[in-house]
């Protein structure tokens, strides 16, 4: 039972000041988030070069920037998908999103992008959660203004280019019930109060909502939850990318799987993405300057990376000649690290920022040109989204095609 | 906030050796349930003649037996109901079952018979919510078995002849979802851990589906709940017949209803049907010579009590014609009290045992023939009950005519 042993991670991470849940995040006394320590935690494993050679091999595709960059970094089991797929099993993929905000920030696109790479190399069909009676319960949102941001949330997910034949988003508002809802069940059955205390460290002040939520989140990791896309496919493995603050939900879902006869569900798991400000956690939606939004202008981006970004280089441009950068610290090299794909630019960037030959107005410049591309293809893409398509991607409907 | 003070009944209960819970009623030292100190610790108020003689007056028909006799003895706010209906406004009922056994005993009918008479007399809707996940979480049955009882267990009710066109009967299985699970939302929101840990007693051991339940149960209170039946209704109040172990899931809906927009559902509750043996409690489903099943013959019902109904009467013929009976304690009394219908044949019953000029045997006698024919009645109704009946009750549709 690895959640077992795993159960009083969070008062031993609290112990060490580091704390990972899927609500907080925050590291020991505001340095970074000890990545290493939280694989050992959690119990996942590393995502080695050899994983990462093999999905090459496999889909006979150059490896994802952020399996390339080591963005996405720790997993569970995946080497089971791809032992799977490589006998020519295929799998399903599910995401989620809960719908808290009306702008998505870039960082929220990093799952999305990388489960879009995934969709598109593997050909595979793709659920999307939009946990919208969570927010509701945790963000005080009513009923329908969660199934609004859930619906707004909807059309930036599906301007990351998800293909519609292979790709059914559902609001758990909307789609709880009957086999998703016997799963839902089944799961709570298996799980004691004092373990879900343990897990996510719910108090007796917490509403019984937040108790109830996490099976909720865990029975789309379960074929069966899906009728109208799985019916008769109850061997079906599923591989769910997230960022790694998800992972006690999924520990829960891998013990209570085998007992109720399905398969555990697969992880691949992000790091963090940092806020403009420093590498201290995930980015703050309460505080707009300390990320980047879809919906900024280019000027909007341009500042806030000069103002914002937290710089390695130093004070003065003479100091910066001849001591150069300290890139471990520096938010546009992290964040170029994510979403600049050339490699050999990159790393171009970085000999010459670390050796005081590149000055951090410049690696500022060729962020905020790298993020307003992103985030303007972005726009235009989501622009495209109407309601209707968001009908259709939302619609209950068999996908014939899923695995072609 | 009713429910506040009352938190930590259970825990009082247990002091004084009686527990009542939806899943556990057990008297003191062997003892009988002493219902005022019921209605005392649960808050809710005693079911007095002035508001028989008020349904009397209101339905222009005799007071159901259960009235009269005081079967149904307490309730919460059921004047509120009977000002509305004065006032011309109609409301709906609520009541259910938890399908944890295939064939029902006749305790298990007084509910049903008792709402069957409010809908006929009020001539109101009616929702039967059948609890399958409730006992599939409770029972370790599985859902397909859970789902397969609700059905078995709809026949038994439906036979009780309820009107098809006022009645929905609905497994939670099958109906949470929608409109339904948004009230289960809203309702958990409203209840804190400890809440409902001081209400059912649940523990750390208790696995979570036990404590995501109690806002299942709770949300049929809410016309919203049903947008077939009663969009645009939401005013609308609520009446639920149930037996008084099922308060406590009331009052936690009743603290949560106006903090959630809605009415507070009214409660009118019924002492339990006791056990052959003697009125310790209710009748166990695990031990069948406890119990008149409604599937039991003529030739069993007349054992049964033969053989198990406990007797006030005396050691030998010539004591019980000395000091005759004691009706307190007499199970022959107690069952005729809730079925035979004519007051004057039961207080010539009464008085003629009381004075010893009745033996047990004869008591015995008359109560047989009046359970085998309730029982051989519905036998005969639940053979006409075809799966096309249940699916027709059991239909999502709207019901057009339900208040004329």
């Amino acid at each position: 039972m690895e959640g077992e042993k795993r159960e009083n991670q969070n008062q031993a991470a609290e112990e060490e000041d580091q704390i990972v849940n899927p609500w907080e995040v925050a590291a020991k006394d505001g340095g970074k988030i000890d990545y290493d320590k939280l694989i050992d935690k959690f119990g996942c494993q590393r995502l080695d070069q050899t994983l990462i050679d093999r999905v090459h091999r496999l889909t006979g595709r150059p490896p994802h920037v952020f399996l390339r960059r080591g963005v996405f970094f720790a997993h569970r089991d995946f080497n089971e998908i791809l032992d799977a797929y490589e006998k020519g099993k295929k799998f399903y993929l599910y995401t989620g999103r809960g719908p808290s905000s009306e702008a998505l920030h870039i960082g929220h696109l990093v799952p999305f992008m990388f489960t879009k790479y995934l969709q598109d190399v593997f050909r595979v069909p793709l659920v999307i959660q939009l946990t919208d009676d969570e927010k509701c319960m945790w963000k005080n949102l009513t009923v329908e203004e969660s199934q609004r941001l859930a619906r707004e949330n909807a059309k930036d997910i599906i301007a990351c280019g998800f293909d519609i034949t292979r790709t059914f988003i559902f609001s758990d508002f909307d789609y709880v019930g009957g086999a998703f809802y016997k799963n839902m069940v089944k799961v709570a059955k298996c799980v004691t109060l004092n373990k879900v205390q343990g897990i996510f460290g719910f108090s007796g002040e917490d509403h019984i909502g937040k108790i109830s939520f996490p099976p909720v989140q865990a029975v789309p990791s379960f074929p069966s939850s899906f009728p109208h896309l799985f019916s008769g496919k109850d061997d079906l493995r599923c591989l769910i990318p997230c960022a790694i603050d998800q992972d006690p939900y999924f520990r829960m879902t891998r013990d209570a799987a085998p007992r109720i006869g399905y398969h555990k569900p697969s992880l691949i798991e992000s790091t963090f993405f940092p806020a403009l400000q420093g590498e201290t956690g995930k980015m703050s939606a309460s505080d707009p300057n300390s990320a980047i939004y879809v919906t900024d202008s280019a000027k909007v981006i341009k500042s806030k990376i000069n103002k914002y970004a937290f710089s390695g280089g130093q004070d003065s441009v003479e100091k910066h000649r001849q001591l150069g950068a300290n890139l471990e610290v520096d938010i546009s090299v992290k964040y170029l690290n994510f979403f600049l794909e050339d490699d050999a630019e990159l790393e171009h960037i970085k000999t010459e920022y670390a050796a005081g030959r590149m000055l951090t107005g410049e690696v500022k410049g060729r962020l905020g040109s790298v993020l307003s591309e992103i985030v303007e293809r972005h726009r235009a893409a989501r622009a495209s989204v109407t309601d209707e398509v968001v009908d259709a991607f939302m619609a209950v409907r068999p996908l014939p095609n899923m695995f072609d």
